[in-house]
């Protein structure tokens, strides 16, 4: 799909400033509204998140969600990686993942690079919540983060699930978001009201990421409830479409982890009903939409010391080109030191162009920032400097690029590099 | 090839140790042994480097050579970027590139995204050259490095062209490398003499890069001239090979100039003759190997404040599986923080390797550090941390990664990634 044409943002309201919808780049819907931070979960989930040990800090590390529904609905995505975490392979090889009933994360293992062992591990933890929660062990997905290749603390996390249990509540979802963050300087946690023609329903998310941590990467783990009624089908289609354009459009160090997932789970218990290629499907997935968006936003603005956000739309050419070239740019070094320090030096988004456009010399590439066009056919062309040095120093940076012929567009958000990403990932050793 | 078989290197004894071949990965062949730096170029070349003015610093930034020989002998290498500098472009377009008799390099302006006009800047000063070197001006190659965006100041290396021309001499290899140097913290040059069965020749080089530097990105530029007379296609098999062997194998950010530019030329003066496919040719192409490797390990080395060099050989699975692999680890940030910090953090590279191989899981990767093997079939095994504590802090650090199958291996060498690499690329601005 084109990315970069905001499907659903442009038919946004611009409403008054809402705490959680803080980029320009994602408005809030004018059906949606934010609720307060104790609002409670959606009808039908209750959540936990308690400390069993496993982070030396003592902060929260096992956290359980549970859907009270009988006939619950969900979807769920994950890393691509060749080498994914034992928790990663188990929920996809073990799980109904269109009838999830449970979660179980844990921060402080990712239980990744564990083998057989951290599979059996994972199991057995996935054992024990099933029964803490009730509900049979294909019901519960796993999520974790944290140091890899250090095996899972299995009998900690057991007391931890036994913890969790006891402080299952509707409001429990800010110690569940503690429970899945490691160094996250600021929480991504929203919940929202959401009005379709059918009824009013409830979305609300618990996610965290800011970049591959140190002292070992981490991950992004996202998770969604919604007492709206889902077809197992809608589910799906929603959350691949909404996890496409907002978690797969971002970039912190252009890095892959081994454990990153996303889940939507759906309780039904509002009783309003969305049905497939309805008007209420339309605006719930524009608010799923605008939530996950403003979520990876908030993750690539947490990047391990970033000062700016970059965003940059790539036209022109075809798919794999506005691809290639998009994340070329968002993951380059020297674009992203630039953005760090202010600094237009545009000549080095060139020379990502370049790198992703091997073999295509001359490229008659445009380029703009910020409204500026500096840079068209390839050649420099003459452009208020002292305007643009003000325009790159703003919070979030846009750069707009051209690539000969028509009819691909895509996006990349993506965070700065400076000495705080070096100090975050040198100065910890494992 | 298979890179990381050392195809000449293996061949090569321990002798006494030399100043330029410092780094264990490139052992000094045999049969060749290291001049003085003033030792003077091979017989039939002569070299200027003067300063013109285009850089602030007053420092050399244009530099001459020229090959006396009537049929002299070349072959050259560029950036395979889709947006070459003009210097490039007209290189490509217009040269004799097997039959070149002089070569024009200025610094402090690389002539990259300058458009039409940049073409004809270049053009400009290629006539210059040629005049003042009394030979065509399809004989004379150009290289340019520095700042992109900005137009090449022809008036002033037309003045720089003048006085370099009188300058020229045999010993002038000294200040043709000042002046093809930016922010190079030392020096990349050699003169070394080989022993052919038919006879000694002299090989010499100037080389600079640092990775991609600020103010704007940079370049690797590579001269080599010898007196062995070779047949035009002996020399574009001989510097293909070895190109592809060094500087095609090093990484310092990932990043890919608009400029890069490796030239060979070759007078005969020496009357030694290098036949196809004979022991001479064998010979002589040991020499430029390992002479090419070891300039290429000393710009990783030279990279942007690093402290440490990393080699990773990746062997098994196919050739595009090996060498994403290796790619994915030599330019992954974490990868590079770790060697920075002196951190065994391995998981990291494993998160490359999974990136690199993406759908493959679960991948059963092993990996040696220094030969202590931390990981098998994707599995943490036992080993002594503090030993791979100790070895991690070493100057260079090598990983070997074995993949399922067999019958591909290649090698990458790169460099750490630390404050200093943060400082020269974001506190700069154009």
């Amino acid at each position: 799909m084109s990315a970069g044409n905001d499907v659903w943002g442009d038919r946004a309201s611009a409403g008054p400033p809402s705490p959680f919808f803080r980029s320009r780049w994602v408005p809030r819907p004018a059906h949606v509204s934010e609720l307060s931070p104790d609002a409670g979960l959606p009808q039908g989930f209750r959540a936990a998140g308690v400390a069993c040990g496993i982070k030396p800090s003592g902060n929260h590390d096992v956290g359980l969600i549970v859907c009270d529904s009988e006939s619950p609905v969900s979807a769920a995505r994950f890393t691509d990686t060749g080498t994914p975490a034992a928790p990663v392979l188990l929920s996809q090889e073990r799980c109904s993942l269109h009838a999830l009933r449970g979660v179980l994360v844990n921060s402080g293992c990712a239980n990744a690079a564990t083998g057989a062992r951290g599979l059996e591990d994972a199991a057995k933890t996935q054992g024990a919540a099933a029964v803490a929660l009730g509900v049979q062990p294909e019901q519960v997905a796993l999520g974790s983060t944290g140091g890899i290749s250090m095996h899972l603390p299995v009998e900690k996390m057991l007391q931890g699930i036994l913890a969790a249990q006891r402080e299952l509540r509707r409001e429990g979802d800010g110690d569940f978001q503690q429970a899945i963050q490691t160094t996250d300087a600021f929480e991504k946690r929203a919940i929202l009201q959401v009005s379709l023609p059918s009824g009013t329903v409830r979305l609300a998310a618990q996610c965290k990421g800011a970049g591959m941590i140190s002292p070992s990467f981490a991950t992004m783990l996202c998770f969604v409830e919604t007492d709206a009624a889902l077809e197992p089908h809608t589910a799906d289609l929603l959350l691949g479409v909404c996890v496409k354009r907002s978690f797969d459009r971002c970039s912190v160090d252009g890095q892959l982890s081994t454990n990153d997932t996303a889940i939507l789970m759906s309780s039904g218990a509002s009783g309003v009903k969305v049905a497939p290629e309805s008007e209420d499907e339309l605006r719930l997935g524009e608010a799923l939409d605008a939530l996950l968006r403003q979520l990876a936003i908030m993750m690539v603005a947490d990047g391990e010391g970033a000062k700016r956000t970059g965003r940059v739309v790539v036209s022109g050419g075809h798919e794999q080109a506005v691809e290639a070239v998009a994340r070329t740019v968002a993951n380059s070094p020297l674009v992203k030191t630039a953005l760090y320090g202010g600094d237009p030096n545009w000549g080095r988004l060139i020379q990502a162009v370049g790198a992703a456009m091997r073999g295509t010399a001359p490229l008659p590439v445009d380029l703009t920032i910020e409204g500026m066009k500096v840079c068209s056919a390839g050649a420099a062309i003459p452009h208020d400097e002292q305007a643009l040095q003000e325009a790159v120093q703003r919070e979030e940076v846009e750069y707009e690029i051209t690539l000969p012929g028509e009819g691909a567009e895509t996006e990349v958000f993506f965070s700065d590099l400076g000495y705080e990403y070096v100090r975050v990932n040198a100065e910890y050793t494992t």
